[in-house]
Formats: C-alpha cells, structure tokens, sequence
C-alpha cells in the first residue's frame, strides 16, 4: 500500500490466498470473493478507520437492526482489465453519488469519498490478479451498508457497517430472455424506496418473479403500481424499446432506479445518431407497435450484462415473439460501450477511472 | 423440558443468568433480551431440528442474502403473567399465520407450527421468570427468519434461520402522540409487500418519519400511495378514527398489514355494542369531521401498546387539536383487552393460550 493510503486505512495482512483454487473459466456470478475485504463502521455519529482485511464473516446480534427493519443499501459496479494490465472502473462517481442517495433515504449516514472511492481503488489495487483480461471478464464490486446496531424497536439503527467486497465474474444473463409484464404486482411505490438501491426493494420482486419463471419467463417488466399501464423497468435492469428507429426509456422516478448503464447508453446512442425519448412507454402502445411491426427490439440495461435482448414478452393472456433482427442496436451499443470499458476504443465520455 | 420436546428439540444450557443485572422497573423497549433463543435453519430444502441455546451473536458470511435483497421478515407477539404465575400469549395463531403469508411472499419457507407454537412455548416457559405481574408489564416476542445463503446474485436463498428471541417489555408509546399525514412519502405499493411484515418495508419509513419527528410529530399516517387520499396505518400500528359514535378503519389489502390488535378490537368493539364500519376514510373526510366536531377519537392500535390515543394531526398547512373527551372509546377498549390478556376478565373470545 502507499504510505498516503496508509494513514487513511488500516491493513491486516491474509496469510494465503484463494486464488489458485478458483476456475476462473466457470464462474456463477457472485459466489468467489477475493481474498480481502474493505470494512468502514459507523459508531458515535463517526466514520472509525477503514480497514482492508481478508474476507471473513460478520458477527451480529440476532437484534441486529439490518435483520428486523432492513436497513441495508448496496450498488454494484464492475472493474474491467485493459491490455496494458491497467484495471478500469467504469463511473465510479455515479455509483458512490447513487449510494450516498440510497442512504439518506433509508435513514442512513453517508459514506466519505475518501471511503467509497479511495478504498475501492485501494482493494482493487490489491486484487489486480483477480481481474482477468479479456471481454466478457470483470471483477464485479459490491459496495454495501447494513445497520448493525442492535435493539427491536422500529428506529434507525446508530450504528452501520460499509462493506466492499469483491467477485470475478463472467457475463450474468444468458440464452433467450423472456420477459413477463406484471399486470398485478409491483416493485416501488409513489414516494416509496424504488429509487433506491435499498435490499428491502428485491426482496419483493423474488416471489412474483418466481411465479414468471414457472410459466417459462426469465424476468417480468414492472409497470407502475397504481395503473400497471406504464412500463418501468426489470428485475435488476432499466428498459429500453425500440420502435421504428427511435429507442425509448423510462423517466427516472421515486419508482426506478437511475441506471447508470441507462444513462450511458442514452449518451452513447445520441453520440452514435440514433434517436433517443426519455418517456414512459404504455403497455398498449408496446402491444400496438408489435402488432404493427414497428416494435424492432426490447433491452435491458445494467452493469450486469451491459445490454440484454430480449426475445419475447407476455401480456396477460398473449405472448409476442419478437422478429429476429440485424443490426440490432443493442448489439451495437453493447460493442460500443464494452470497447469503452475494456479500453479498446477511446474513452470520449471520461467514463473510465484508474484503480 | 418435557422429554416429548427434547424430541422435538435440542438444548444447550446457559452457564449463567443476566437476569439479576435487569432492572424491570427502568426497560426502554427491545434493548434487553432474556438468557435463551430458539433458532432452526432451513438447509438442503428441509426444516433442521430447532434449537433453544444461550442467547449469542450469528455469524454470517458478508455476501448473505438478507444484508443484499432484504430477505427478513419477522413478528411482534406478546405474552401476560396472571396472578396465578401462569403465563399467556395472545393469539399466537394469528401471528405464526401471517408469519407464513409473509414467507410466502418474500419467497421463504414456511415455519413449521411445532417449530413456531411449540417453540414459543418451551422458549417461554423457560423463560418465566422474565414475565413480570402486573399491567404493562409483558414480554415481547421477537420470531423473525432472515436468508442465510451467500451469494450476491438478486435470486432467492436456499439456506434460511427462524430464530425467536425475547425481550421483557413495559409500555411502548408515551406521552401525547401527534401524527402528520402522508401527502407525499408512502410506505407500500399495491401489489407489493406492504401486507407482508417484511424488514423492507420499515427501512423505507424511517425518513419520512424523522422528517416527521423533526416538525415535532411521533408518527406518520400513511395514505395510498397513488392518490394520497385514503388514510391507511402507522408506523407500526392499523388506525381507527371514531366520528360521532361510530369507529372506522381501513380495510387490509395488498397494502396494509392486517393486524392483530386491529381485528381484535373490532371484535371487542362490536361486543361492546360499538358500531364499526371497516371501510377507508378519506383525508377530507377527516379535516371536515375535524372542523364540525364529529370527529371525536383518532387511535393506533398495535401489539406494542394495545391502543395509543392520537391527540391532533397535520395535514399539508393545518393542524387540528383533536378536543379531549370523557369515556373514550379507546381506553374503554385498551381497558376489556388487556383484562382478557393479563386475565382479568373472562376471555370470552378464547384468544388467550397458555404457555
Ligand atoms: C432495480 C434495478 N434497476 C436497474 C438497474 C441497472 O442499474 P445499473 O445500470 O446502474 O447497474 C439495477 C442494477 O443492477 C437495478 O437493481
Ligand atoms: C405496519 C404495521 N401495521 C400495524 C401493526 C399492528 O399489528 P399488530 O396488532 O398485529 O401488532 C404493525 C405491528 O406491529 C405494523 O408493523
């Protein structure tokens, strides 16, 4: 470590490594952590020493607010080798400022630059090896903070622990996806949490979505709560529609989050001339431009798996295949965005930040 | 233990008792707990055998799903000591039943009932000495289950822990309880888990009510969050509002948990030749009953402390002083429902059950 980050954080040594024993050829996403971890702990109104240490369990009293009021925040960003062996963060501010925002809304304390940023590139530096080259290759980061106070009444815990913690990945989402349109249960409320990356938020889309993939779809597509007529966004993706030429996404809302592969995507589809509104699209209006053959694709969009085809939606009782197409704009603006990332084409946005 | 529950359970004994250093006259709620816990975890797709062991922290792995999708549901029961020592919960039923629909819902397994109702049973029982006498005096019941699994992808785990653990209680609310009505924030979204006691759901209250208690309110009424026009429940407690002689409350739905305290009282209310009308009151309904003086009472109900008399509210601009009244109908109530808790009274209804 640099003597500078020295004296911002603390250091405590693992005695070997993991790392042999990982396949790094067959990854599931999210089960292999790095050997270290960065750990913050919020006590007395204050930021104690973050301290880089190796991967270990947390001890928790059953009490402990994050089991019973589900104080817990996260974000997930990714890290991407380049050829030269340099390691990439893709937009790391976007991540930090969206956690800082998922934190006041939760009740919880912000977390300091110096934490969020300079640990990441810190606990990244040290887990160089970690990260692969290659595209399709990403050290996937897992920024997270949970109420560790202890006590059950319903009150803000005064006590919080920040985590990152790392995993190598490969690409998440895989094969046909076909997606379900919720017509009855919902994500986010009006003035709810949806626009946080707050834990309490997936936990109610597990089961509706399991009922999805017992009829044989991989995902649903939320709509709004109160008409179920406006189309959101997915599971753990914005959406974005193509119809005739122009690509359409929702507005971000209390009810969804603010992507940060959405709003790339918006950017690198203006600089690449293709037509981009920012509008909620109906589920009428979805069904109409299928039928009419104006519909050409339908994506998703996150850090996961940068864009995600989908093939086909479900409508209450009708299913429509989309038609087969080339040149498909997500096809185009992942290779745009991924050359971005894996330092292949040339950063024009700024996006990309050194570890 | 009964040798049919060692069966059924294994037990590890405490060496010692924090019971000497509790000061029962001086509790602040859900800070102490007593020297056992029961816990039972869901691995390998079954129920292991349940455990009472000495109360003790968890230890968990930093990438467990209740601390990334929020996974974690949980209850609040109580249980009365008699003059006779013998020691009683409170429609126990009731809750390990809505214990399971919020399982279903958030895509847990369900508690088996020997795990649950027989758990609380020898947990409490073991624990009598806890249970003080004497009105306003309880102990509170903490069953909650959390996902256990590691793995940071948004899907449901397969390793789960129930654990319930138990803290001796005196009165929750205190003091006059001014509430602010919910023109913006809401708490649950249709089709979502509102209805559901899911961690989630608390972690997104916590700010609109600091909010709140910044302008000097202890609580939020919730309204619907797509109109903001049904006045719906509290923070942790249903709300019943009585114009003229008659007591309203809002119907359960997707929305709203559907409390014991709240059916009780219906119950009770109707015995008492009180009229009730379960039907939603509009926020203008409330500010007009308020100006022409039909609105006589506005009251949380909960487990935490049976019936809490609100005494004015604010809604957007205007503050409205409810008038004190004689003979109200909410410590008429609170007054028949603890005589039947703390058994008093004849517990006509058989909801009282025996340890
Ligand atoms: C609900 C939800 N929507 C959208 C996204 C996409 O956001 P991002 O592009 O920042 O990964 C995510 C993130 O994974 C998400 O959890
Ligand atoms: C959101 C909410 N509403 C209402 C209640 C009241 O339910 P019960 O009477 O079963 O305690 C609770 C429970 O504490 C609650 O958390």
């Amino acid at each position: 470590m640099s003597s500078d980050i020295q004296t911002k954080f603390d250091f405590i040594k693992a005695n070997t490594s993991k790392i042999n024993e990982v396949d790094f050829e067959n990854l599931t996403f999210g089960n292999v952590f790095t050997d270290y971890m960065l750990v913050c702990d919020f006590k007395n109104g204050a930021w104690e020493k973050p301290v880089i240490k190796p991967y270990e369990p947390f001890t928790l009293d059953p009490s402990a607010k994050v089991f019973h009021y589900g104080q817990a925040i996260f974000e997930g960003m990714k890290a991407y080798k380049d050829e030269n062996d340099d390691v990439w963060m893709f937009r790391p501010y976007e991540n930090f400022s969206r956690f800082n925002k998922s934190a006041v809304r939760l009740c919880m304390p912000e977390v300091p630059e110096y934490v969020f940023i300079d640990g990441l590139k810190e606990l990244i530096n040290l887990e160089k090896s970690w990260v692969k080259k290659g595209k399709g290759n990403s050290l996937y980061i897992r920024p997270f903070m949970i109420a560790i106070g202890s006590g059950v009444i319903a009150q803000p815990s005064t006590q919080y622990r920040f985590c990152v913690i790392l995993s190598p990945a490969k690409s998440y989402y895989s094969g046909d996806v076909k997606v379900l349109i919720a017509d009855y249960y919902s994500r986010a409320a009006n003035g709810g949490i949806g626009a946080a990356k707050a834990a309490g938020n997936y936990s109610g889309q597990f089961y509706p979505t399991k009922l999805a993939n017992e009829q044989g779809f991989q995902q649903v597509i939320w709509t709004d709560d109160a008409t179920h007529t406006k189309l959101e966004e997915a599971g753990t993706m914005n959406v974005f529609f193509r119809i005739n030429d122009t690509l359409y996404t929702a507005p971000t809302s209390d009810r969804i989050l603010d992507g940060v592969t959405r709003k790339s995507l918006i950017d690198l589809a203006k600089r690449e001339g293709i037509a981009v509104e920012v509008r909620s699209v109906l589920v009428d209006e979805l069904v109409e431009a299928a039928k009419n053959g104006s519909l050409k694709e339908i994506f998703g969009a996150g850090t996961a798996a940068v864009v995600s085809p989908i093939s086909g939606f479900q409508y209450k009782d009708e299913y429509i295949e989309l038609p087969k197409i080339e040149n498909s704009f997500s096809a185009h603006l992942k290779e745009k965005m991924t050359n971005i990332q894996y330092k292949i084409e040339e950063d024009t946005f700024g996006w990309t930040v050194k570890v």
